[in-house]
C-alpha cells in the first residue's frame, strides 16, 4: 500500500490537522466546567450552521441514529408518512419508519432522478396530506441534491411537518433551518463538518419539539425530550463522547471562520471542477451536471471495465480512495465525494489517478485534459 | 485553573498517550482493508478481555445505549424481569426496562448494600422466576462491586437469562462471560479500558441471541442481529466512530499485554491502597472495605465539611477531579476512581490532594501518613 493516503469518499471525509490535534487531548470529565464550556460553545456553532434558533439535539452515533431519533420521537405506529425517495438514503428513510409502524407512503424515483415540488404536491392531495414528510438533502448514492426549499414549501403548504436527512449536505450546500421552515434536520459530524464519524444532530423545530412531546416516550438513548433538558443545563443526559465533541468544536471553528457562504461557493466550485475533468476526459456523468450536484459526482464507469477492479487499483495503489455504486448501481458508477476539508487540488488528484486507472484498464478516454479543466473550471468561474 | 490535570473519576478515565495518539490519525474509510483489520482486531481482543467465544457487539454510543439494546432486543412488553437495584445504575437499569413496558420486579438494596445470591433465589422463588435478571457488575454510585458470579449461578438455577451491566468493571475485576454462563454483558470504551466515550459493547450468549431472534425488531440503531450479521463480514451496519475504534484496538493491545488476569490483580492492590490511605487519614469508607472494591471508593465527607466546595477546590487549585455522591449520596461522600491507565502514585495524588482540602476546610483528619499507608498497602500486599 501506498504511504499516504487520499481519502475522497463522501464520509468520512478528510479531517483537517488541528481538528486531529484536539482529539488527541487529554480526555476531561463530561460534566466539568472546562468540557461545559467546549460543549456549549459546539451547540451555538451548529445552531449558527444549521442557521436555525431552535435546538440542535447531539448524540453519539452515526447519522443513522439521528434519523431512527425521527422516527421513533415524531412518528407513532399508524402515522402517515410521506417518504420521498430517490436512491439508498431514501430508501433508509422509508424503511426506519416502517420499521416504527408507521402508514408509510411513497413518492419514488429512479436512481438518480430529482424529486419534483409538484409531484410531490400532487401526492400529498392524493394521499390526504401526510403528518410527517420525510426529504433526503443530498442523495449520496446518486450525487443528486433536491430543491429542499421548494419541497418542503409544498409539504408545509399542506400541513405536514417536514424531516430532512441532511448528513452529507450540512456545511456544503445552502440548507437554512428556520426560513425554509424545516421541523427536524438530522446530520452528522463525519461529512463536511470535518470531524471523525460518531456524532448525529437533529435541529427540532419547536413545533416538531411539542409534537413529539404528545407521544409516549419510546426508547431512552435518542430520547429529544430528556437530551433538550440535560443539553439546556450543558449537562448531556448520557455520557458524550467528549472526544469527538472537542474535535467538532474546532472543525466548526473553521468552518465559520470560511463562513457558511464562503463554504457553499467552495463546494460549487469543487463540483464544477469535478464536472469539468470527467467530461473533459469523455466520461459520462451520472450525476446531474448542475450547481446543485456539490456534494459528490457520480461517473458512469466505461463498458468494458471493471468498477471494483478500478477501485481497488486506486485505492491499493496509488492510495486514493474512491467508491463505488450502491445498489443497483454498484458496478455501473463510480463516486468521487468532495465535501469538508477539501481543495481543488484534492479534484485533480482524483481526476488525474481515475484518468491513469481507467487508461490503464483499457478504457479510450481523452489523456492530459481533465486537470486543467478543473483548475479552469475551480478558477475561473463565478458562482 | 492550574496547568497540569488529574482525572480521577470512574469514567471517563485517563487515556494512554499512545491511545490519544492514534485517535489523531486519519481517518481512514470503515469499508476499506485499513479499517477493517483493525476493526476484526478490536473485535477479537473484546472478546478476549470478556472471556467469551460468542458475539461482542460494538455500538457507537454510551454504555447506557448498550444497556438500552439489551433491553430492547431481549425482552418484549409484558416479560417479567427482575431488576436487582442498590443505587444509581442499578435503577437506571430497572427505569429502561420499565420503559420498554417490561413487568419489572425488583429485589432493592440500600445504597452501599451488596446484593445477596440468597435474598436473589428467595426474590425470584416469590415471583415465580423471571425472563430475564438484571445484574449491575460494579454500582460506581457506591462504589459496591456485585458477587455477579454467584448472583448469576442462582439465577441460571431458576432458568432465567441473565443481563449484567458491567460498564465500570471490565477489565478491572474478575469477569468471565463464557463460565459464569452470562447472557449479556454490557461494557464501554471509557472506564478500565482506557479509551475516550463513545463506545459500547455487548456480549450476548447464543442463547441471548435466539431469544432475541423470536421477538419482532425494534429499532435499527440498536438491532442486535442487525449488528451481528455486520460484524460476521466485518461491515458495520452504520458508520462507525472509525478513530475511537481505532485507538480502543491500541488500548486494548495494552491491556491484554498487561495480562486480565496482572490487571485484575493491580486494580484490587490500587483499592487497597486507596481504603488504606483513607483509612490512616482517620476518614470512613462508604464503600466496602473488601477487595472486590477495586473501581471506585467512596469516602463519607466529613461532619461540617462541604462536599460540593472541596470538590471544587481540589478541581480548580489543585487540577485533581475526584466525583461527589449521586441521587441519595449528594453531599454525603466523594469518589476516587482508580481504574484503566491508573497506578498507585495516581492514588497518593488523590490522597494527599484530598487531604489538603480537607484540612484546609477545617476537617479534623491525620496529616502526613495517608501517602505512606497507601504505597505500603499497594506494594506489600499479596493477592
Amino acid at each position: 500500500m501506498p504511504e499516504k493516503r487520499y481519502l475522497f469518499t463522501p464520509g468520512p471525509t478528510p479531517v483537517p490537522p488541528e481538528v486531529l490535534a484536539a482529539l488527541a487531548q487529554p480526555v476531561v470529565h463530561h460534566r466539568g466546567p472546562d468540557f461545559r464550556k467546549i460543549y456549549g460553545r459546539c451547540l451555538e456553532r451548529l445552531a449558527e450552521v444549521y442557521r436555525t434558533d431552535s435546538d440542535v439535539l447531539l448524540f453519539t452515533s452515526s447519522g443513522t441514529g439521528g434519523l431512527e431519533s425521527v422516527v421513533a420521537n415524531l412518528c407513532a405506529p399508524g402515522d402517515k408518512v410521506l417518504a420521498v425517495t430517490a436512491g439508498n438514503f431514501g430508501e433508509r428513510w422509508a424503511g426506519l419508519a416502517e420499521l416504527y409502524g408507521c402508514d408509510v407512503q411513497r413518492l419514488t424515483y429512479e436512481w438518480g432522478e430529482t424529486p419534483s415540488p409538484d409531484e410531490l404536491d400532487a401526492r400529498l392531495d392524493e394521499i390526504g396530506g401526510a403528518k410527517v414528510v420525510l426529504l433526503t438533502h443530498s442523495e449520496t448514492s446518486t450525487g443528486v441534491v433536491a430543491d429542499v426549499q421548494a419541497l418542503a414549501a409544498v409539504a408545509r403548504g399542506a400541513r405536514a411537518m417536514v424531516a430532512v436527512d441532511a448528513v452529507s449536505s450540512l456545511g456544503a450546500v445552502p440548507l437554512d433551518t428556520d426560513s425554509w421552515d424545516l421541523d427536524a434536520v438530522v446530520s452528522g459530524s463525519q461529512k463536511a463538518l470535518m470531524t471523525p464519524p460518531g456524532l448525529a444532530f437533529v435541529a427540532v423545530s419547536e413545533r416538531a419539539m411539542d409534537a413529539a412531546s404528545e407521544l409516549p416516550v419510546r426508547g431512552l438513548y435518542f430520547d429529544w425530550r430528556r437530551t433538550k433538558a440535560g443539553q439546556a443545563k450543558l449537562d448531556a443526559p448520557v455520557t458524550p463522547a467528549v472526544s469527538l465533541i472537542t474535535a467538532l468544536d474546532v472543525a466548526l471553528g473553521i468552518l465559520l471562520e470560511e463562513g457558511i457562504d464562503s463554504a457553499v461557493e467552495r463546494h460549487i466550485r469543487l463540483g464544477r471542477a469535478c464536472r469539468a475533468g470527467v467530461k473533459a476526459m469523455g466520461l459520462e456523468l451520472f450525476s446531474p451536471d448542475e450547481d446543485r450536484s456539490a456534494v459528490v459526482t457520480a461517473v458512469r464507469v466505461p463498458e468494458g471495465v471493471d468498477a471494483a477492479a478500478l477501485l481497488l487499483d486506486l485505492r491499493d495503489r496509488m492510495g486514493v480512495q474512491l467508491i463505488g455504486g450502491q445498489g443497483e448501481l454498484k458496478g455501473k458508477v463510480v463516486r468521487i465525494g468532495h465535501i469538508g476539508y477539501y481543495d481543488v487540488f484534492d479534484i485533480t488528484t482524483a481526476l488525474g489517478a481515475l484518468e491513469l486507472g481507467l487508461s490503464e484498464a483499457g478504457a479510450e478516454i481523452e489523456r492530459g485534459i481533465a486537470v486543467t479543466a478543473a483548475l479552469e473550471a475551480f478558477e475561473h468561474t463565478k458562482v
